[in-house]
């Protein structure tokens, strides 16, 4: 095709002027995209009710389950929310500019770190078309280029929304190919090859979506393969909280990733927490499986779990729990079984409570709440890029950081090293400068 | 061979021992080490002397040459600057546990992020013998465990080099197995394959090796490919200055990554600068290979360049002058044939100083200074992991902040999520924190 090549490329040189719009200008084009798309929402459900019709045709074939078509369904009200988080993301703080780190070099020679964009960032998403503005709303935000390729069945509506914002975005100064469509499956292949434009590859969709994406790219990949979360009830529990802390943390949305997945039980308290939480978890349907300790103090309504219930992810009303003879066999299960994203201790006991955050090498560790606390709006990041399950650049929830870096400014009176190296009389002051980059920008801008 | 993965393994788990070392505790392994090498200085120069016998005798057949015996030899001076360099790494500042984020979200719900080690880390590095104290110093002050593999040239001194650290080190409180040795090549191959235990591979060579690396792993890979540098002399340059910069980056030392490749001159100043510039070369004995206005300019003295000089990376005596236009064709060239390295302005008007930063998508951008002064040291960085030229996680010149991600830690009071998401009667404040998580941490161990 060749054609995402060129689109890639578009992207790429956008991007260095993506990186050069100021605050404001951004702002701007952030609510000028908010306003068209509340404008032209009847356009835009027109595109959606031609993907719906094909979506209802497969239905009726039975292969395509309701949910999928309630995701897909851009009515009036699902409009408004993404207008009104368009208009969210355009009132968070420009996270490119900040001054990270400034120091004098020596006299006349200043260093800045500030934070930048990235440069293109490629995002393949899911049929849920109110993705698309999202995404290009928070790359805009962050001065970055996009790619965006949703799931096919959303083809028209998100063609709808990308032409709108498209459109709205050039009219308020940003350049042109700062945006990018991919609409063939084949085009994703593509873009993973693309190592020499875009910088940053962010898979939304299953786990099995995100290895694939993973295991054929070069590209760096800010994903989120797995969410096998635990909570450990320890020997100090308040039971009656954690049967509900731990209840919450698996019924109260079963299909996500910080869900719950397994609990591990001290055994000094297994008796006392185990009937109780399973009462609860009955009235919720959810199926326990149990280890051999477990199903002995249960009973009955137990199944007796396996070796692959360790370390599952159920998305489901399924839930293991194992009895431990103490919080470092819990430790160890989790470090072991887990997938680093979300763990959480449940105690009044401070000192455990330190030796389980310390020692569980997660992204998120929590101690006595629920593990569906782990979310980018919750934690107050503003708005989610993604979840993380990599350690390095981003880790656990992600917000507009993720998708920014750093630059080095370096401003001197025409300084040779060499003056540095071969000679006693200069050598580096490294101080610490409260100057921000901003501040010397805007005194160079003042003086023209 | 099975051996590199047990090695990983084992790397694995004592990382997570590694991530709870106190900040005394890591200073005083160093300081160990630091002394232990100086002790034992007579033991690693015997085996040190052992690779240069079989050295040399590789070099009486013509093979080797006296660079490379150099780099390898460890004397009694070098043994010095190793322990010094070491003693350094222990005075830096604890890149972990500094609270980077903290919040509350609700009464009694407090979230902390703070910056945690990445785990695993395995560098590969070429014959210099002192690289390896120095990444295991790194690596152990960031509290990770470290894989290594030297060249096969240093094998004996890097052994002995090793055996002293891996003994001081575990006397002094590090867990077994947080530093491992590898010696064969075809270990390399098979530590690619681990990103199940391995977070972070740092490649030091040349960029074909460099490249090598990134093409053949899934695990990401801070390094450093190619290091194409670009001083552009404006039309408002001091002129007798500009020379003397460029004559900086380009002699001061050729063979390093941030030494210039190619000037680029303004079409205004090229007659005043030119000549002056190529009288400077020439006693330094510099190439020079300009595009057709040069060489009609300065006319015999200078060969003219083919394309394939735009972007070439010399790390020799020859530079690539071309006269440009404006400085938009400057920043064209640079964004187009550069590596995003450094690359540099020379001018008296900061607006278009301001223009060449913003503009040109480098780790590093400079104002009237040499390009060699892009160099974690010369930063103030403390001591220098590597140069980045990828735009995720770390870029340019990368302190011990490139070996750490970060951890959020969650402290509530059995909090459940169905309480915000269900009622109005709860919502999150996401109120700034001035506490640290060092505080809280220090609050529970004293109330234990």
């Amino acid at each position: 095709m060749g054609d995402v090549k060129e689109k890639a490329e578009r992207a790429h040189w956008a991007s260095i002027k993506m990186a050069t719009l100021e605050s404001e200008q951004k702002e701007r084009a952030l609510l000028a995209i908010a306003e068209a798309l509340w404008r032209e929402r009847e356009a835009i459900q027109r595109a959606n009710k031609e993907d719906l019709i094909k979506l209802q045709d497969l239905q009726r074939d039975g292969e395509v389950s309701t949910a999928v078509v309630k995701r897909l369904k851009l009515d009036e009200e699902k409009i408004r929310q993404v207008v009104e988080m368009v208009r969210d993301v355009a009132a968070l703080d420009d996270p490119v500019g900040k001054t990270q780190y400034a120091v004098e070099l020596d006299e006349g020679l200043e260093l800045y770190r500030v934070s930048s964009p990235i440069g293109v960032v490629g995002v393949i998403f899911e049929s849920r078309p109110d993705a698309l503005p999202q995404i290009a709303s928070l790359c805009l935000k962050s001065g970055n280029s996009v790619m965006l390729k949703g799931g096919s069945e959303a083809s028209n509506s998100n063609r709808a929304l990308f032409n709108v914002i498209r459109k709205v975005s050039l009219e308020a100064g940003c350049p042109e190919d700062w945006i990018q469509l991919m609409e063939a499956r084949e085009e994703v292949a593509e873009l993973l090859n693309l190592d020499e434009y875009v910088d940053l590859i962010i898979p939304r969709g299953s786990n099995s979506f995100v290895r694939y994406i993973e295991e054929n790219t070069k590209i760096p990949v800010l994903g989120h393969s797995e969410g096998v979360c635990h909570i450990y009830v320890d020997r100090d529990a308040d039971i009656e909280k954690a049967v509900e802390v731990c209840l919450d943390a698996k019924v109260q949305y079963p299909a996500v990733c910080n869900a719950v997945d397994t609990l591990l039980v001290h055994k000094e308290v297994a008796e006392g927490f185990l009937p109780r939480m399973l009462d609860r978890f009955k009235e919720f349907g959810v199926e326990v499986r149990g280890c051999s300790a477990t199903v002995r103090l249960l009973g009955e309504g137990v199944k007796l779990a396996s070796e692959d219930d360790w370390g599952a992810e159920y998305l489901d009303y399924v839930v293991a729990v194992k009895v431990v003879s103490d919080i470092g066999e819990a430790i160890q299960h989790v470090n072991g079984y887990g997938s680093h994203h979300t763990d959480s201790i449940i105690t009044r006991c401070g000192e455990a409570a330190l030796k389980f955050m310390e020692e569980v090498d997660s992204a998120s560790v929590f101690w006595n709440a629920s593990t569906r606390f782990a979310d980018g709006y919750r934690y107050g990041l503003g708005a989610e890029v993604g979840i993380s399950t990599g350690k390095i650049h981003a880790r656990g929830p992600t917000g507009l950081d993720g998708l920014t870096i750093y630059k080095y400014y370096l401003v001197g009176s025409n300084q040779v090293v060499s003056s540095y190296v071969d000679s006693l009389s200069n050598s580096f002051k490294h101080r610490r400068l409260s100057k921000t980059w901003e501040e010397v920008r805007n005194q160079i801008l003042r003086e023209r």
